[in-house]
């Protein structure tokens, strides 16, 4: 009779769920479409039952499920279990979403930050396994982060650590959503990538192969600006590298501060693999200190959209499981 | 019957010598010159010696040490106990220090980087007492400094953790002797502060009234701008400014990766008390981002040149404490 843990991962287009067995192996999983219009309760009931399907599953249904674990997009109040503000989903203020997901499915549940909950799924069952200090960064929208040491999220003083899409790299910069000048995300995000591109084209007249993409009324993504980095359109060389090196210097900086095993990339730009990695890991040996080799990893995250739901089933073993 | 734990923080000039009880009180303390001549045997010498003067002090020879606590400059291989290299003090090649000084006063030993010893100081009987997380920055010849999360200090991966002096808060910006460009340590340091003034007076022929000091031959000091800004020097507003500048910028990417409760200064530069501070934290205010208010404080050290002393004897007890 086996244990397992639930994992869902709260997103703005998706609902995912998993259910995790004790070697944190997908046993079962759902996936539903985040409801736009119901508000919360919606939201709750599609979680709620998503996870109810997988409790009728013959594995869990012949074992023992020990806990939830949930991912979620924030502010969120980790001790309260609390979701302070939702930007995509309406209607989700101060909802105690973790209490309220535990009493429908009669089960403890525990809420964790979508970011660090994807951290410690690639930490404990994709590209950081066997490690002891790893941090993610997830290149998409912004640059979310999570942060392990010793097998442990670091949450900060305030529920505020972790943020490294907000680290500052460029004092005076690009100013940020967050009324930050210079963060990382404003450079190295898929999103602020091809925004960047699309700057250049639009409002200072550069030539770019890009350019027909915007006159055809379309939009750039950072795929777009990395097929014709391929095929040598020097805008999009320019882009790519741009946000290469301020990824560089955000990597040199961690590496200052934490000194983790390894970096691992996740999210859209990643999906360059080694068009991403090569230039990366050239900006870094060069900008990184000459005291030491560099000795910190820079590598792909290998769970791809499923980090969040893996890793949110880690964080309910984490907390319900014994022997962790 | 008391417990004690003995520190010894191994500086360039001194060597310091603490007895803490239980409570982290200094009940005795040595302090005698680093000899310069002898090589390490003559610092190890020197070391027991201070130390075992502590073990013959009434209080410990009426009680029962657990252990000695040792900070070191470095680099230090920390699991074995070895300091690899040592700028500062010939000899010091792969020298076994922790186990030198356990074997010759018959008590376990442990090993620490003196910055880092000097955080979990001000952490345990600082201005840091009572925290969660707390951020040391010492801002003397260069920027040390110390991270402690949860109680336990950030060490990282490969022992290189912890390294804020070398966060980049200047793409591209000064060169650092580390081989990197643009460092904390290069701008908020009083030796960098003051070499800034003075490149500005010499290479650039820019007025001052701190010019006379560089006519008699003299240097110029940290304390020097500090008075010159006092006193309305333009120049010297300007070079304060510029390295609290930096130093905010540090501090704000320091809160974006650890959210911590307090970052704490120390050295020469956090001498000028409220003059470091006030600028700072107004800097600090500025660029932080604006999602929440700033719950970080930004506050003084108040141990002074003990808290390596101090922190040395807290790694003993984290060590060889049985509460701890």
């Amino acid at each position: 009779m086996g244990e397992f843990c639930i994992g869902i991962d709260l997103g703005g287009t998706f609902i995912k769920v998993a259910l995790l067995d004790a070697a944190l192996t997908v046993r079962a999983r759902r996936q539903v479409e985040t409801p736009a219009e119901c508000g919360a309760e919606g939201v709750i009931e599609a979680m709620a039952g998503a996870a109810e399907e997988l409790l009728h599953h013959r594995a869990a249904s012949s074992g023992r499920v020990l806990g939830v674990g949930i991912g979620s997009p924030g502010p969120l109040d980790l001790d309260a279990g609390v979701v302070i503000g939702m930007p995509n989903i309406p209607g989700f203020q101060n909802v105690p979403l973790r209490d309220r997901l535990a009493e429908r499915l009669s089960l403890p549940a525990v809420l964790e930050n979508d970011a660090n909950a994807a951290a410690l799924g690639e930490y404990r069952a994709g590209s950081g396994q066997g490690l002891r200090h790893m941090v993610l960064l997830t290149l998409g929208t912004g640059v979310g982060s999570g942060i392990v040491i010793d097998g442990r999220l670091v949450h900060g003083a305030h529920g505020m650590g972790a943020e490294i899409g907000h680290l500052i790299v460029e004092p005076g910069g690009e100013p940020c959503g967050c009324g930050q000048r210079g963060c990382l995300e404003r450079y190295a995000s898929a999103t602020y990538l091809a925004d960047y591109a699309r700057r250049l084209i639009e409002q200072e007249g550069r030539p770019s192969s890009l350019r027909e993409l915007l006159a055809t009324g379309g939009e750039i993504t950072s795929k777009d600006v990395a097929e014709a980095r391929r095929a040598g359109d020097a805008l999009a060389v320019e882009v790519w590298d741009r946000a290469v090196y301020h990824l560089a210097v955000g990597c040199v900086s961690i590496c200052r501060v934490l000194d983790p095993e390894m970096i691992v990339l996740g999210g859209g730009l990643a999906k360059a693999g080694e068009e991403l990695l090569g230039p990366l890991r050239a900006h870094f040996e060069r900008l990184h200190w000459k005291l030491a080799e560099p000795k910190t990893t820079l590598a792909l995250a290998s769970l791809g959209n499923d980090a969040g739901v893996i890793g949110a089933g880690c964080v309910a073993w984490e907390h319900f499981g014994r022997q962790h």
